[in-house]
């Protein structure tokens, strides 16, 4: 691929599609929106307005790391907290189905759509690459009509459009051209981190004590997995209990799951064959955390398993 | 350990105690109650009858085995069908404590106190050995006080006993002396199943399709691990689903947990450390059973984990 001049394009389209308009987007920190980002601000300078939503999802420290990374590219993003409002969306929700809808309908009918509206936005820029349609298409993933789902009818409110720089691009031309143009490993290297966060990785109700479980989990396997060289690694709470033994004492624990995998695009993939010494390590680690008993290692490929769990 | 005088103290015990009364056994086909079974018969002949309790929670073709392989000891095993009893005593419960419980109650008070006054038996050999023992005492395991189950009040009903030939032995042990007889290897390195079964390795509840489910799972399993070499290999069937992808369509699958682990007394466990390809291979297999999309392979020591789950 011909990195300049791909970038070359993207900007040049972007700007005569905004012209003299305001756009926003919403960055999440993978590296599919950080690029966006970088491009879109290149295009756009300020006529752009980048928001972080925390949705309270997120992993150990990433909404302050983000906007730390991103001013020092010279790039204002603002974090917005909505972390109370996702939480009451989710509680005492259990279907994966209702949960991936509470968290779509909660970000672009209540959050996004205020701050789009609220900024005067009139075309809204989207990391969709092209797995995203791919699978949708198939019908692996959900429809996401951005538009409707941010209440807006395209017919009536005329002017209003969503611009997908990198639907051409697959996860690794993504990563080519963040390096083309010189991004930190930081967010060039960034192992993929799905939109609805931390909630895909919670089976069962997703709560605050579940929240932090899972985030301590995921810690302690992106800490010991970040020499890896893997595609992406994770750690996923499980809704069921097991029995266990601690201070010679019967006691029902909770489950985490380590995943870990290797794949080009994320469209297959297969688990990592980890060493023996490190896959101890982080069972002895995992179950250190407070009411956690078992450490489940994931042996299946994509497919049949996907990456995530909900 | 001198395993001679082992077995012959115990076989002058039992007769001992038992005079010319009557005994019964229930014979699980674990090298528990299998040694217990051969003692039991060298010191008793026919006053000692030996039952094999058909629960509906047992592995592929292992009632009919167990009978078979006992024949060919000359020791003649009756087998009782009380599939019935047990999946309806099991039928929508999905705590552990209460599935166990059910599956307790339905083998003392109905099956098992059955068979017990239908013989007039009033000496029950039992396989306890000395890890139950502790493991009872700190709290891990349940009380069984046998008799009590049984509905029999061993004040009332003068004469009734319990008699524990193995209570001295860890699973070593009971393998040593197994082998000093010369039993079959099928018996003496049969590796550990519990009482409960199959019950033990289903999150959630116990149906006959998720029993064909981890049936069908621990028969590959013990297939692959057969010369492992390992103290124990098994497969459990979760509660939890989780996304996956079949045909390019989203799907939600069952899990299998594959645990397999070194020990030499049961007391203490870590996961071996098997070969990948073996893991892949496991993993491909367990991914064709029917509704299964996720292989994950335990990591977790004893403690903080169980051996079973349930």
């Amino acid at each position: 691929m011909d990195c300049n001049r791909f970038v070359e394009e993207q900007i040049a389209q972007i700007k005569q599609i905004v012209g003299d308009a305001k756009a926003i987007n919403a960055l999440s920190g993978g590296v599919d929106s950080s690029l966006v980002t970088v491009i879109g601000h290149r295009a756009l300078g300020h006529q752009l307005r980048t928001v972080f939503i925390d949705n309270a999802l997120m992993r150990e420290g990433e909404p302050q790391r983000v906007v730390e990374v991103f001013a020092l590219l010279g790039i204002t993003v603002e974090l917005v907290d909505s972390r109370k409002e996702f939480l009451s969306a989710l509680a005492h929700l259990t279907d994966p189905e209702e949960k991936r809808q509470a968290i779509t309908d909660t970000f672009y009918s209540k959050v996004f759509g205020r701050l789009v509206k609220e900024f005067g936005a009139k075309f809204l820029l989207h990391g969709t690459i092209l797995t995203d349609i791919e699978e949708t298409v198939a019908g692996i993933k959900r429809q996401h009509n951005i538009l409707a789902q941010l209440g807006i009818d395209p017919q009536a409110a005329y002017g209003y459009s969503v611009i997908e720089p990198l639907k051409t691009l697959r996860k690794d031309g993504v990563r080519e051209v963040c390096k083309f143009l010189e991004l930190p490993a930081e967010i060039s290297q960034r192992i993929p981190f799905p939109g609805p966060a931390l909630a895909t990785r919670i089976v069962g109700e997703v709560t605050p004590q579940r929240l932090e479980t899972v985030r301590t989990a995921t810690s302690i396997v992106e800490d010991e997995l970040a020499d890896s060289g893997a595609f992406q690694y994770l750690a996923v709470l499980l809704n069921d209990y097991a029995t266990g033994i601690r201070r010679n004492r019967r006691e029902f624990g909770q489950i985490i799951v380590v995943r870990c995998i290797e794949s080009i695009d994320a469209r297959t993939a297969t688990v990592t064959e980890l060493p023996w010494d490190k896959l101890n390590r982080i069972s002895q680690r995992i179950t250190q955390i407070d009411g956690v008993n078992r450490c489940l290692y994931d042996l299946t490929p994509k497919p049949p398993a996907t990456v995530e769990y909900v």
